[in-house]
């Protein structure tokens, strides 16, 4: 089994590096914040979840290395830090989510001296890895009653162990229902550019013994037609109060397919990716990317020299295409913005 | 200029070799008609009416290489070689449609000496590509109104002067466009798994100045979400008398997402595409090639190993998804069954 990161004894962040998957199964030995940020910008760990436990933990290694015995000084660099990190990646919550909770305890802890303020962070970015599991768990055992015996169930991206701290969110549900005896098939979309689902889902379940196959993105509507497939279920990035989800670009195409063939689509994530500051998802930042992820893959160019390309990395998924939203504290269905207000509970309703 | 097809006064058939497409411009050189079925089946060759030329062009090869003078030989060898070529790729039409037609001018030409009918043979074949083209030129005239000015255009795979003996299908609307003064620009799907979108698609518009964006497949919804896309054209592989469209992987998902967003969704094609002996598009036959299309790129496993795929390379939109066809000779509306049957005439409603 791997880790997809984990902080070490030797007080450093070690990360299996998603770019390297799946041909070879390489760990990232990070010994400073900035080492983190190059691993969220570059990818080589990626899926909110996962990217808000690196933030988390990229700040206990700041904290390290700040060389003051001021609390006000202390403070005022991890902040530096902390916004620096805050900007690897703009569209997934739970990295905003991370660093806000590591700033919490800094407050909570303020009266302690430096020094042991630090071995209180560093706890605090560990707490918070546990949880997501936890949580991923959870997110498992209310989920994984949606998913009928003998289902085919379509998934885009990963949002699997490796988008997590571990077990996963749609994959977590995908795994609780398989160890609960639900006989159960799993079609993973490929996931250009990146190619999460071919290079990542694909290997995450194979090791499970989870029957997969992989198709192109392009495929989810003809197999939806010809009824090969009874449901849908995918990760968060963020989704908003009224239940609007971003997540990986397609998402949006599967949540219209899926409304055109009467079928479910299920959204899994932990409360950590809900936003209530946003009423709704149009104001979610989408994530533009390099072109040449698009324009090639793996260093080799297949379209012309010279050719144009976009690459927006997520999409808005509106609520209205959403069956229900799967989350560590419950299934909520519409209208989703009672229900989120109700689960998330004051430790989430006050973030702005 | 590239030629995607032609008969050389050697009499062989010269064809731009399209896997190699855009890094290098290489023609292969087909003496007999098993390079030429190796060409269709390898895809060095494909688009419906490009296929339905080499077709025609394989089957002259193979006459010119039947040592008889019996006319009974004669046709019963060439009638071997046309159904050999028929098993190459099975849901374009327009492969038999080049095929029936050779056979046809057998038929007609029976009183000729042998040696003569060959060189019938080889006129006919030549007649279908100058054909093509002017097919093509008159989809396009009867299609570019269809434009507005200033639209920003999507297409899937190549509907282009590659996918034909040249214009093209759905970019000869888009080249007649240009040419009338239509500002436009073009959207551009890759096109996994073959990537025709990106390789061959970016590169015949780059070479003639229109605008064109490289996209992944699965980014559509998310600009026709953000009002980035205006309509949507593509090509087609089959057309039922009923307007049922069987078109590359990936058409029926956009069909589904422009109806969602309100936009019109067009087929360009020629009659040569359409097939009035199926009441409609369930009974096209779908094929499925080499799984490992899917699991990866250039040789460059993307999958893990022992990964599973699926890789059916055509869909089947209904025609309710479908604004209107455009044709060689016309505009067709609903409902498509009438329009149809009228513009075919009596040289394709016999068709079995």
């Amino acid at each position: 089994m791997f880790e997809t990161i984990e902080w070490t004894s030797a007080d450093t962040v070690r990360l299996l590096d998603q770019t390297r998957l799946p041909a070879e199964e390489v760990y990232v030995e990070c010994r400073d914040v900035a080492a983190v940020a190059h691993a969220i910008r570059s990818m080589q760990i990626r899926g909110a979840p996962a990217i808000g436990v690196a933030g988390a933990m990229g700040l206990a290694l700041a904290a390290q290395s700040i060389r003051t015995r001021s609390f006000e000084e202390f403070r005022a660099e991890l902040s530096r830090h902390g916004e620096a990190l805050r900007q690897t990646r703009p569209t997934a919550v739970n990295l905003a989510w991370g660093i806000d909770r590591m700033q919490r305890c800094v407050e909570q802890h303020k009266a302690l001296p430096v020094a042991e303020l630090v071995q209180s962070l560093i706890r605090e970015a560990q707490r918070i890895r546990e949880e997501d599991i936890l949580d991923n768990q959870a997110i498992g055992a209310h989920g994984h009653r949606l998913i009928p015996d003998g289902a085919a169930v379509l998934t885009h991206c990963n949002a699997g162990a490796l988008a997590t701290a571990g077990y996963g969110t749609a994959l977590g549900v995908i795994r609780a229902a398989h160890a609960a005896g639900t006989r159960l098939s799993v079609w993973a979309g490929e996931t250009r550019p990146f190619l999460q689902g071919a290079r990542l889902t694909a290997w995450e379940l194979q090791q499970d013994g989870i029957p997969v196959t992989l198709i192109t993105d392009n495929m989810a509507g003809h197999l939806m037609q010809r009824g090969e497939i009874d449901l849908v279920i995918v990760g968060a990035d963020r989704i908003a109060r009224n239940g609007d989800v971003a997540n990986k670009i397609g998402t949006y195409t599967l949540a219209v397919l899926a409304q055109a063939h009467g079928l479910p689509f299920y959204v899994a994530a932990p409360l950590s990716t809900v936003d209530l500051s946003l009423p709704d998802g149009e104001a979610i930042p989408i994530e533009e990317r390099d072109p040449a992820e698009v324009t090639g893959w793996a260093g080799i160019r297949t379209a012309p020299v010279g050719a144009r390309a976009r690459n927006p990395v997520f999409d808005m998924t509106p609520h209205r295409y959403i069956t229900a939203l799967i989350t560590n504290r419950g299934v909520v269905r519409p209208p989703y913005d009672s229900g989120l207000t109700a689960l998330a509970g004051p430790d989430l309703s006050g973030r702005v």
